[in-house]
Formats: structure tokens, C-alpha cells, sequence
């Protein structure tokens, strides 16, 4: 049998998605462990994974070296980073985690970047011709004016933290200067979806499934269902194919009007919170992952789930009696 | 066997704590069924209950008329509303219930109306001598000044929505108007807490549960764990007698600060959202609940749970399949 250990970093709540990892581990009959790192060891998802790490903070300079200590120690094959702000860092360090013989799932730096700073997705879709909502500077006050409500929010946020609509210039006015590194975006009333996009290692878009936000609790979507639309999987394609040096799940957030109109907000290369409806509907990014890096093909996997599945989520919990008892 | 059918009102997405009732029917060999009611087709919680029912929304003029139907007709022994929107209410039409054989476990009017102002919450706990955050009123500059930072929040809110710290006069200024209804409230630094309260029938407080709030998610605990603290159950206790009319499950927050003061903040007549873990460490309100409802006494189970237990939550979810497929 072959041998796929996997480490996924920041594994925090991450139960679902790596419950998803070892059932395609048992699918394709690999040998594999799966362990979690992260800097708290309060993260529920320690309590599945087969070995859990504690490591420095993300910014800790020692951050990439105890990372690289584990991968060399417990011969890791597959590392999932799974929190927007250890992207750049592991990015920059991927050939150092290739040199031991560990393929770091992620992006390069430029999608990265893109992907990390809303000025910068903004520029990005601009350049490709994807639709977006505008941007304002905070200094135009006329067309400010005109085109209220907007939406303020922190140009490196995420999780929906300091994001507030203002609907009149006297909340603008506050809010631009409350929020920190605040940007100012066009309104957009309408359905809010996230697309989940497969990019290969070659970064080819293999699969893209479009699931509508319902519910969103603290940032992430509660409840949620696959809606296949074909020009909603054009869409995550197109940004995708634009996106030079994606690899692994890409994680897309656009509204939708009621025109119809798609318009681009966001672009996480990661597994996002709400993956596992898209895997359930069929959608086996897990099992495509693991394939590719075996060096197995996967074939032709675009239309592979099944559209209206909805996703209901409660909580769910782990237990921990205090030490001694 | 005795029949003891259950109704949750509001279900939504308390799937542990109706586990827990099911476990606790079958512990106590009670022949019983549960039962979930919710304005929403989307309640996670409808996916474990026996039967669901979609019923109008709270504020319309046939919420109570559509309750009191299924009650009479699944020959209903306990109603639990889980929503703080309801209880009013439906404390109001708690006769009508009763004379249908169901009783509905909720105190009475008086108490789900201090519950629900926090404005009436504080005059309850100056009136019983009970220590509290002050309260200040908007017009009072210089004591506003001289308080800074505060807490800005809506009168009548709940789940931490609209909940803003104020640090400067500018965003005081602000956020008194932006917030609705808002009350402005000395800023506690310090441990939060929840206290759930089990109370029985008649009014008599029977066990106290302290669980620190460690990470708190869309206002609901999401990292917790069971601190058995004297002090705090003897708060619990003190506020919980000097609510007449209370019964069953009430939670209080509190805040404690670095010198172990106690602050009150809030009263919650309902089953919290965090009391799955209260319950696992061995306070089994649902048990205790069910015996009282069939007429059984329950001893003494102030000291009946465990110290240190720590709770984790992640995300579990039901999926549904669209229908014909």
C-alpha cells in the first residue's frame, strides 16, 4: 500500500473537512496518518487527527521551522494549510517543504497576494474584465454621496470582522475612519454565493460547484445548498484560469443581482469553512487531491455532484475531562 | 411506561440538547416523544424530532392558536420554548396550556420582562442589592467622559448583535445613535461567564452550573468549560431566589473581574445555548425536568456535576437531498 501522511496547519474547527480526508484515505486504500498543527490546543479537530502539534503563532519566526521539523519527522507527504493568514508565509517557504518531500498545497505568492488584500483582488478582477464591485476613495465625496449604501471593511480582513453597510453619509463618515485599513465598496444587493473551485497541481480548474449562502454565522455559512448554474461555474472558472500559479481548492465569494448579474468579491486560496457541503454533494476534493499527488489522473471530474443538496449545520462538540480525573 | 410527549418551540439548531431529552426519556424509562415546532422549513433540529411542525411566525396572532393545536392533538406533557422572543408570550398564555394537560416550562411574566429589558434587568439587580455594570444615561457628559470605555447595546437585543465597546467620545457620540434602542453600560474588563440555573417547579433554585465563556462565536459560547466556583453559584443562587416566578432552565452572564468581583449582565429565562455542556458534566437538567413534570422528586443535585469539564464545538451538519432525487 501506498504511504500519504497528511499534515493539515491551522486545523482549528476543521472536523468535517478532515473526517472527508480520511474516508478518501480508506477510498483510494492509502496508507496514511493524518496529523494537525496548530498554535492552540483548544482546536477540536486535534481530538481526530492522529497526532496533533502545538506550534508557534503564525508570525513567530519559528513558525516555518517547527512546521518543517514535524513534515521531516513523521515523513509528511501532503501539507493543508487551512487559515488565510499562513498562506503567504508557507507560500514563500513551499520549495523548502518540497525539499523533504513535502508538497505544501497552496498558491503561489502573486495569488496569494491577490487573494489576500481586497485592493488587490479588486485590481485583479479589473485587469481580467471580472465583473466587481466598484471601489470608491474615502476623498470622493460626490460619488460617495450618489451611491449609497456602501460597504465598509478592512482591505486585509476576513470572516465577515468589521464589516458594516452604511446607508447615510454621517455613518460613512464614522465608519471609514473606525474601520481600520478601511476600503469602500459598492453595495450589491442580492444572493450571496461561494463557488468552490478544484484547481489541479498543473493549475488546471477541474470542477467548479457554486453553493448559495442561506445563513452565515460569525463569517461562516450555517445553512447552504448547491445551486449548479452554469454561468456561475463560468464565472469561477474564468477568475480561476486568470489566477496564474492557483493550485488546490480556491475558494470564491460573488453576489449575484437580480438581474442576474455575478459580481466578484472575494478570493481565498483555501479549503473553505463551508467545503464539505460541496463534497457531500459529490464533489470529492479530498479524493481528487490525494489522487493527484500519488500521481494518479483523476479524468474528467467538472460534472461530478449533484445540484440542490442543502446543508443544515449545528454544533457539535468534543468533551475534555480535566487531566487526573 | 408513562407517557410524557415533549414540544420544543423554536428548535432551530439545538440538536444536543434534544439528544440529551431523548436520552433522558430513555433513562427514565419514559414513554415519550419529542416533537420540534419552528417558523423556518431550515431548523437543523427538525431532522431529530419524531414529528416538526411549521408554525407561524412569534409575532403573528396565530403562533399561540397554532401551538395549542398540536398540543391537544399529540397529547403534549412539557412544551420548551428555546427563543427569547417567545417567552413572553407565551408565559402570558401559559393557562391555556395547562387546561390542554401540557405544561409549559417557562416563568411567568414578571420575570421573562426582566429578562428582556436590560434596562429592567439592572433596576432588578439594584433593587435586590445585587452587584451590576452601572448604567448611564446619554445626557450625562461628564460621567460618560469619565467612564470611558463602555458598552453600547440595544435594550432589547440578544445574541451579542449590535453590541459595540466605545472608547472615545467620538465613537460614544456615534454609536448612542447608530445602536437602536441603546443603553450604555460600564465596560467590565474581565472572565464571562455563563450560570445556568436549574429551578424548579415551584420556584426553588435545586443546582447552580458555572462554564466560562473561553471563545464565544454569532454571541454563543463555542469553547467552554465547567468552573465550580463557590462564589459564582452562590450568585447564581442569590439572583435566581430573588426571582419569583422563575422555573425551569435559567442562565444568567456575568463577568468577573480581577479581584473576583461578580458583575450581573444578563437573565435568560430559557435553556442557553451553551447548556449541553452543563449537562454533560452531570448536571442533567433534562432528567430532573422530566421527573418533576411526571411528578417524581429528584434529592438533592446541587453538587451533581463535575468540576473542569471543557467543551470544544465544530460544526456538524444534516444534508438534504432535493426532493425526487
Amino acid at each position: 500500500m501506498n504511504s500519504c501522511n497528511i499534515l493539515f496547519t491551522s486545523v482549528g474547527r476543521r472536523v468535517s473537512l478532515i473526517r472527508h480526508f480520511y474516508r478518501a484515505l480508506k477510498d483510494l486504500k492509502l496508507n496514511g496518518r493524518i496529523y494537525g498543527a496548530d498554535a492552540s490546543d483548544k482546536s477540536p479537530a486535534f481530538h481526530i487527527t492522529e497526532k496533533s502539534f502545538m506550534v508557534p503563532r503564525i508570525n513567530h519566526p519559528d513558525y516555518i521551522p517547527s512546521l518543517l521539523k514535524i513534515c521531516k519527522q513523521e515523513h509528511i507527504k501532503v501539507l493543508i494549510p487551512l487559515i488565510d493568514t499562513e498562506l503567504y508565509v508557507l507560500a514563500k517557504n513551499r520549495q523548502q517543504f518540497s525539499e523533504i518531500g513535502t508538497e505544501a498545497i497552496i498558491s503561489n505568492q502573486e495569488v496569494i497576494h491577490v487573494g489576500m488584500y481586497k485592493t488587490a483582488t479588486h485590481q485583479f478582477f479589473k485587469k481580467n474584465g471580472v465583473k466587481a464591485p466598484e471601489l470608491f476613495s474615502r476623498e470622493d465625496h460626490e460619488k460617495i454621496k450618489e451611491n449609497l449604501p456602501l460597504i465598509i471593511k478592512p482591505n486585509d480582513g476576513s470572516a465577515s470582522h468589521m464589516v458594516f453597510r452604511v446607508d447615510t453619509e454621517q455613518q460613512f463618515d464614522f465608519f471609514a475612519q473606525y474601520v481600520p485599513n478601511a476600503i469602500i465598496q459598492q453595495y450589491i444587493e442580492g444572493e450571496e454565493y461561494t463557488l468552490d473551485v478544484f484547481v489541479d497541481l498543473s493549475g488546471k480548474v477541474r470542477c467548479v460547484v457554486p453553493r448559495l449562502r442561506i445563513e452565515v454565522r460569525a463569517g461562516e455559512v450555517s445553512k447552504g445548498v448547491i445551486v449548479k448554474r452554469d454561468d456561475l461555474i463560468q464565472a469561477g472558472k474564468t477568475v480561476c484560469e486568470c489566477l496564474a500559479g492557483a493550485r488546490g481548492c480556491i475558494t470564491l465569494q460573488c453576489i449575484c443581482d437580480r438581474n442576474g448579474t455575478i459580481y466578484m468579491i472575494e478570493i481565498n486560496p483555501r479549503f473553505g469553512g463551508g467545503v464539505p457541503l460541496s463534497i457531500e454533494a459529490g464533489a470529492d476534493f479530498p479524493k481528487w487531491l490525494l489522487q493527484l499527488v500519488m500521481g494518479e489522473e483523476i479524468g474528467d471530474v467538472a460534472d461530478s455532484y449533484k445540484d440542490g443538496l442543502m446543508m443544515l449545520r449545528y454544533d457539535e462538540a468534543i468533551f475534555i475531562a480535566p487531566q487526573g480525573s
